[in-house]
């Protein structure tokens, strides 16, 4: 959740709904273990709550329907919530048998002796909050009564380990996940995103469909692609470097590695270094990988020779791979790697031309997350305050939040500000993209940039006859080919839209005298641009029509005696779908529709 | 020159007449500083001859045509090289004034010591050259006399300094460096062959078409390429890709580094090691840029599971930028980088399968040479002698050279083979092209390996029902993507052929009114694939259409207000060929023939 997102959800009535339900399940689980369970925090989340706890036994998932029933009938008893307030002596005797709760209250006393005075003041005000026989301390806030809740919209979800605050060296409790909606249609809708988010977990379709492994001998998030993978990345590498020429973006090349001194030279050495692989020094030079691209592209720029005004804008791209130290515990799949290939573009220009530049460059993402079915977006724009951290030319931030401001107003766009979340080096907008199970991803970014340029001595000649150091836009659309094909696996559930599928029509000959005209269609379908395969496998029709269903390949063509005769294909989709004989010219007129209109 | 190009022609005619006539410029330059001169060594070499000499004063290049001169009245007077025997007494007799030929006297009589008894010989046989008025320390062969050679096909080409001996703790010589052929037309088309190659050198046409770069703070041999020359790489990669598909291969991506434990384990640490860039070494693990593919691809290989006879041949192509640490003393232009782009395909296939796949790679690598325009050339084929070094394993040896050699008698290729000079893991095929100059370059090859699969523990399910190790073919068919476009550009002296220009038409608008016409015309010219550009400068019609000529834009597109009502472009060549106005429509349809003749 983005700090302004959580914000908002502290103020929510869904946030004390869920804080709530936890102190009932608190009540619940000591009534289970009467005088025997340790009670020690339970807050709301993201979609839910939980409550960890120090009992005499080990919770099953057994226990969490007799918990629940419990907690329905709390819920019935529409019991107030109750705030009261006392002092730390006074918290101290009230949870006298309970020892996380009395390390906290130490907490919070210790806390108040530092922020405040250097004597303690043990009168501080503490609150507590009771509803029925249970009493929390708890700063609130809590619905009116339990009444409010509506039983059939909680589950409880899981039982999990989890260390007393956080810290691996204290003691390991339980904790209990549950989930509350205000409606059951809300929580049922939420079990089936959750459902769902695990079928399409990128990690295990990636596996089962077979695109990219990862090895111990090659290193921690260092992915290694199959031809099904590759395909994939060099399909959406060529989609947008299509789109990237048909707007006037020119593609260059600067390879992987370069002096260190550059990074020195940029600032990145300074602030980014702890995400760079480390040095490769020998004994006249050292070398880093690329982290970035941009220092890069403006030395091009630079050796380029002299450029002018009239030469503005230049717009150079590259789909290069980054790479970064992410700490391994970190990795994730394809959406945490060390191997970023980013779909980097700097945009070199006037400062009169950054609302253009701007401008065309919201247009491109649009069209490009349009293609991969992202329509419900917000761009987040974030610009300065008055902290001190930021490049001080006030007329240059004047110019180029106006000009971005201007720009979004322009286009239509669905945005929000957040003042003092600008880079130092100048403001940006970031592209929050909901996929199809309504989560949200940070995909594309526009960031200005008024200090780098002018670090590694980047002129044009002006309109007025002097040098000026160019803006530079940094921009990329899908972020990189890693991360986003991570993302495109959950959003499509790994079925490829045809236009992307790496496997397109799978062609399944019914006995053996059928593969001869099997190869000559798939020569036919490939000269038309298509991916075939041959299933030459010796497993029965049925059998291979459920393995490419799983393969989740488009389409598969049966092949048979009958079919042979009529020059025909007998047509299944992945869905199950039987569209029956197609002459091989219908089918081919059928992909081509479906491939033109992107789906 | 190969071992065997160098044996055939140390037997020529040509190399005596170049032994020949070092021998007489030698005399010539004795004649011209009497009883001053000390004359070092005058050995043939290719395409000419040299002589060092320790010289009272500098020479300069107008010396060179006196000694022409000189040179052709001895080859008139006829005089016979006469060959006389003696012993290194009577050796040191003979050049008692002449301090560099003692001093080799001296080395033959240590070597005679040496490879002989223990005992010096003073009687070991020492040859003399004379003809005319000159004697020299010579084995030969040389001709019958001077009238032999014809003067008209004789050149003094250049002076130079060289340490004797190559030794830069030595003296510095002189160097005259000469050239001659049997005809006047040979040196003719020989000095016509340098003059073109000093054009057409790739760093020189590089600069001047803007295609790459090198920064120094980038680092030494690591290219920037500008959007020309990515656009050239990316046809280029383009095109071989969409070839591997047709022909079977797949893609695949594996990054750009690994552990270098994968190195270990490889054998390329122990044999590669120098050639790789120093190590990147965090607390827990030591990365190393990629030298080589293979180790990956075989990696991929083993995650993606088992793997079946049925399923081989299994063939991985990828275009993987590779790094490599070359000296930088070594680094020239292109032709020797340090980041290297193979067009890189590991084949995992059973050793019956040799055969098969090997002839479909020569296939493979014919079409694409053909398509780069390299008719000329022919294949040395590797093989094992009965050295130590190979791997031991009779059987499979005797397999793999009778698959390539009748691989290669099927094929009609010209070939030679060449015993011992196998890699030790297996034979190999390399492609020597000429490119239109006559300069051989080494292109595409083709190795067996019998080693790597099994060090890294590669296996197939065989139809016996037993674990096999598979035979991989390494195959290169451009080489690099980098070094291929050095010798490309050479080939085509920048003039790119329609399909890979990387700016294929450019549009000269004759006034300002005619721009709007033009950027209608680049709109259309776009959506039927083509590459153009329109120049907006400032400059008149006629210095726009030379900086296109310079720039090798195969096509201009001139377009005045005729033009326009016409719904026409005035149609130029680079090489000024003027074709008058044509339709847009016929232009395209031109440029289509043109590109799919692949001129």
């Amino acid at each position: 959740m983005s700090d302004q997102t959580q914000e908002t959800y502290q103020n929510s009535r869904l946030y004390r709904l869920r804080h709530s339900t936890a102190h009932i399940l608190a009540q619940a689980v000591m009534e289970m273990f009467p005088g025997e369970s340790q009670i020690a925090i339970g807050p709301p989340i993201e979609n839910g709550f939980y409550y960890d706890f120090d009992l005499p036994r080990a919770l099953t998932l057994e226990d969490l329907p007799v918990l629940e029933k419990r907690m329905c009938e709390i819920i019935a008893g529409q019991h107030k919530f109750i705030r009261t307030e006392s002092n730390i002596e006074q918290a101290r005797k009230q949870f006298a048998h309970q020892k996380y709760k009395l390390e906290l209250i130490e907490t919070i006393s210790q806390t108040h002796t530092v922020e405040g005075t250097a004597e303690k003041n043990e009168s501080d005000v503490i609150s507590f909050y009771t509803h029925d026989t249970f009493t929390d301390l708890c700063r609130g806030p809590h619905l009116d009564h339990t009444g409010e809740i509506n039983p059939k919209a909680l589950k409880l979800l899981s039982v999990a380990g989890a260390y007393w605050r956080g810290d691996s060296n204290n003691i390991m409790l339980q904790r209990i996940y549950g989930t509350i909606w205000s409606t059951p249609k809300e929580l049922r809708q939420y079990l089936w995103t959750v459902e769902e988010a695990k079928k399409r977990d990128h990690r295990k379709l990636g596996s089962q469909l077979g695109l990219f492994h990862f090895s111990s001998d090659i290193g921690p998030g260092l992915p290694l692609f199959t031809p099904a993978g590759e395909t994939l990345r060099h399909l959406m590498e060529s989609y947008v470097r299509d789109v990237q020429t048909r707007y006037g973006y020119q593609h260059v090349w600067t390879g992987h590695i370069a002096k260190e001194d550059l990074y020195k030279k940029s600032g990145h050495y300074e602030n980014y270094r702890d995400a760079m692989f480390p040095a490769m020094t020998d004994e006249n030079m050292t070398f880093r990988l690329k982290p970035m691209n941009c220092p890069s592209h403006m030395t091009l720029f630079k050796e380029m020779g002299k450029h002018s005004y009239r030469d503005l804008p230049i717009r150079f791209a590259e789909f290069a791979t980054l790479y970064r130290y992410e700490k391994s515990g970190e990795l994730t799949g394809l959406t945490r790697v060390r191997s970023v290939t980013q779909d980097d573009c700097h945009i070199f220009c006037t400062p009169n031309q950054i609302q253009d530049e701007f401008a065309l460059a919201l247009d491109l993402i649009q069209e490009v997350l349009g293609r991969y079915r992202f329509t419900d977006y917000r761009v987040r724009l974030s610009l300065r305050d008055d902290d001190g951290k930021y490049v001080q030319d006030d007329e240059k931030w004047r110019i180029a939040q106006s000009a971005l401001k201007t720009a979004l107003d322009n286009s239509g766009l669905d945005y929000y500000t957040e003042a003092g979340e600008a880079a130092f080096y100048g403001p940006k907008a970031d592209f929050m993209a909901r996929d199809v199970l309504g989560r949200e991803w940070q995909l594309s970014t526009i960031q200005v940039d008024f200090i780098q340029p002018s670090k590694l001595s980047l002129t044009y000649h002006g309109e007025d006859g002097q040098e000026h150091t160019p803006v530079v836009l940094h921009r990329a659309v899908t972020g990189s080919t890693e991360r986003f094909l991570g993302v495109l696996i959950e959003q499509y559930a790994g079925a490829f839209p045809l236009w992307l599928a790496p496997v397109q029509a799978i062609l399944i000959p019914i006995t053996d005298r059928n593969l001869e005209y099997c190869q000559q269609l798939r020569t036919t379908l490939q000269d038309n641009g298509l991916r075939v395969n041959i299933d030459t496998g010796n497993e029965r029709m049925n059998s291979k029509i459920r393995k490419a269903q799983v393969q989740k390949v488009p389409f598969m063509l049966i092949v048979g005696d009958k079919e042979e005769q009529s020059k025909s294909v007998s047509v299944r989709l992945r869905s199950g779908k039987n569209m029956g004989a197609q002459t091989i010219d219908e089918f081919i007129s059928i992909t081509n529709q479906q491939i033109s209109s992107g789906d």
